[in-house]
């Protein structure tokens, strides 16, 4: 049976972009890299960043923005790490914006901060739309969700600097192709860079964190 | 270091409610039940609606609406089962609205059908917000994504008459509690019932028929 196809369109984009140009200017003020974490709810970008300051907070002074509909879970996490951490609650909505991140900012001392680390709502949708400022835009893709989705959800690939293929440690039991994933990647975004990594046993996460250390620079 | 949160608010409810009610009107007076199914990308909706197709397509006539950002991969696949599907294009909306569906449930022989499953935008979020008419709602929770799914993302939760915690297979390779989760989605939805499953295994598909057989009715 033949499948008919319905296009329906939607304007999700708002008038968010001055402020998301605003608080790059205010990053390169303060020489802050400012990065956007994005990828669906469980992917591991919590995980990620908690691996991240393990590793760098000797060196690189680390400030979290954590994007949440509901809850300080994840920024309850972070902050035993002893490092700033602002908790945004979206109150339902489905992705953080310029101006909420403009908030986070000013509740920084962005004078002792090297680097900024914004985990956004989990949602491979719609946090892709919306410019916060970042200087850098990463996502995780994790082995469970299945190497299809960069068909079905393209924009957030095509956006990122930085693709995490993360949970590598249950590729076993999944059917997760890694080159097939990324090709489709590449295919959309040829320039991005693709890492796969298990933010649970450290696989993989030297190719991450060599990123990132070019990036500070 | 304590946790600031800072709440900010959103409006993203449309006007969609009325037209949900037709929608709900025009099933009532065809007899067919419409099933909301909802998830993050990957938990396993269309696994779901392929297990579901399988099992009732001698029996029941069943018809399918896609809802999707961008291809029609999944719409492929159901439509080798030979059932009537439609797929929808969001164009990069996140959901599927009650209009959206109105216009797919025009372009079925209504007459000709029992049960229509619609499958939503794979997002945790959005698609809880915007009633499409459906009888039922049915979200799937997979166990990669972590048991701490509800505290997080409680609205669908909330919402979902039955809640699939799908992929119990891969359960001892992962940290998901049943019972916790379990407990979590009770506290936030008692009246929910709540089915661990495997739509690749088959495990504990069983109760999942079993109650859609009762919904029928």
């Amino acid at each position: 049976m033949s499948v008919r196809v319905l296009t329906i369109k939607e304007d999700l984009l708002g008038a968010n972009d001055e402020i998301a140009k605003t608080n790059q200017e205010l990053m390169d003020k303060h020489q802050i890299l400012l990065i956007n974490i994005m990828s669906s709810p469980g992917a591991g970008k919590t995980s990620l960043i908690m691996q991240t300051i393990n590793r760098f907070k000797e060196k690189i002074r680390i400030a979290v923005i954590e994007g949440d509909i509901a809850s300080t879970i994840d920024a309850d996490k972070i902050s035993e790490q002893d490092i700033p951490v602002i908790q945004i609650n979206t109150a339902g909505g489905c992705h953080l914006d310029a101006n909420m991140v403009k908030n986070g900012l000013d509740n920084l001392a962005l004078e002792q901060i090297d680097l900024v680390l914004v985990e956004n709502v989990g949602n491979l949708v719609c946090p892709a739309e919306f410019a916060l400022g970042a200087h850098k835009t990463v996502m995780l893709l994790s082995v469970p969700e299945g190497d299809d989705k960069p068909y079905k959800y393209p924009l957030m690939f095509t956006e990122a600097d930085v693709v995490l293929v993360n949970k590598i440690d249950v590729l076993p039991y999944f059917d997760f192709n890694v080159d097939t994933f990324s090709k489709a990647v590449s295919g959309l975004n040829p320039s991005t860079r693709i890492f796969p990594v298990s933010t649970k046993t450290g696989e993989g996460l030297e190719a991450w964190f060599s990123w990132l250390e070019d990036a500070i620079k």
